[in-house]
Parts: C-alpha cells; sequence; structure tokens
C-alpha cells in the first residue's frame, strides 16, 4: 500500500490543497442543497419524506467520512474528489508532479473499481 | 397499572377507533410536511440541512412508535394522541363511556407529567 503519510508538503501545497479542498466541499455541499430543494419541493406524501430522510442519512455519513482533512490521506481523498467529479486534476496543478500523478493514478484505480 | 388488555372492543367500536385513528395519523402526518416544505425553503447553508435531518430523525422515530395499531395498547395511544392535540376527546364518542373516561384521565396525567 502507498504510504501517503511519508510525503511532504510544502506550506504553499498546503495552502493551495486547503483552497482547492473547500471548493470540492462546497461543490457538492451546493450539489446537495440543490437536491434537497428539487426532492422537498415534490413531497406529496409520507413515503417522499422518508426517502428524502434516506437521502440525507446517507449524504451526511457520506461527507462525515470523506471531507476529514490529514495529510496523511488527503491523495486518497482528492483522488476520490477527482473520481466523483467534485475536483479535476487541472484544478489540482498547485501540487508537486509527483503528488498530482499519485493522486491521477488512484482516482484512476477507483473509477474502474466503482463504475 | 391498569390492565388495557382487559378491555373489550366491540366490532363497531374497532370500526371507529380505525378510523379516529387514521384521522390522527393523517393530521400529524400533514403537519409534519407543512413543517419540512416550510423548513426546506428556507435551507441556506449546510446546518439547515441537518437540521432539517435531525427533525426528520426525530419525527420517523417517534412516528414509528406511536402509530402501532395493537387493541391492547389502543387506550394509551389515544391518550397521547389527545394529549399531543391531533385528535380531540369529542372525536373519541363512538367508544363506550368507560373507554373514554380511561383515556380521558390517562391524557390528563401525561399533560402534567410531559408538560
Amino acid at each position: 500500500m502507498m504510504q501517503t503519510n511519508e510525503i511532504i508538503w510544502s506550506q504553499s501545497e498546503k495552502q493551495f490543497a486547503r483552497t482547492a479542498f473547500d471548493s470540492a466541499y462546497e461543490r457538492e455541499i451546493e450539489a446537495i442543497l440543490q437536491e434537497v430543494r428539487h426532492q422537498a419541493g415534490a413531497i406529496a406524501e409520507i413515503s417522499d419524506l422518508w426517502k428524502l430522510h434516506d437521502f440525507l442519512s446517507a449524504r451526511r455519513h457520506d461527507l462525515d467520512g470523506k471531507y476529514e482533512y490529514h495529510y496523511s490521506s488527503l491523495i486518497f481523498v482528492f483522488a476520490q474528489l477527482v473520481n466523483e467529479g467534485w475536483i479535476s486534476l487541472v484544478e489540482l496543478n498547485g501540487l508537486s508532479e509527483e503528488k498530482q500523478g499519485k493522486i491521477a493514478a488512484l482516482a484512476k484505480t477507483l473509477g474502474s473499481t466503482l463504475h
């Protein structure tokens, strides 16, 4: 397994990573807000309500696990966010080429595993 | 403790109780639907989303426990519904006077305990 906790993050990379991470988070939140407004607008009966509840439970659990900001796992987090489309590889060009390469490779592996 | 499982329900009381029970359920559901539409319309940020999620979790748990239709516990269920305002004592006038009396007494006890 890749030892991402051995990767060194420069000060500028840390700042860059934080901004990229926050952008991805805001995009995903915005998408969830839109989806909830859409679902809430179409609520007609009790089953719609529990469907909304299930959706929120799943998203909350997912977000809690995904957006942990630790440098030891950040390569994996970015790979997942790239894989899910919340950030693009191009937007991570403030990181070293080595990190970008690892993220790209991991995202590709995740893509072929999950899809 | 009152032995409600010894209470006999006549056929007409059973029909009447089912209708009253369903009415209370529909009223409470309608109130929840309205509250969710209201909350969903005012969602601006992620904390509003989790507040909505918490609200739905609590209501779902509450409803699951409350609307169990068993004759052995129906006196208690009606007392709770009266206490919470989802049905009025007057609307239970298709039940025997004994049952109405027990429901009224229990609702009063719940009222003084909970409020």
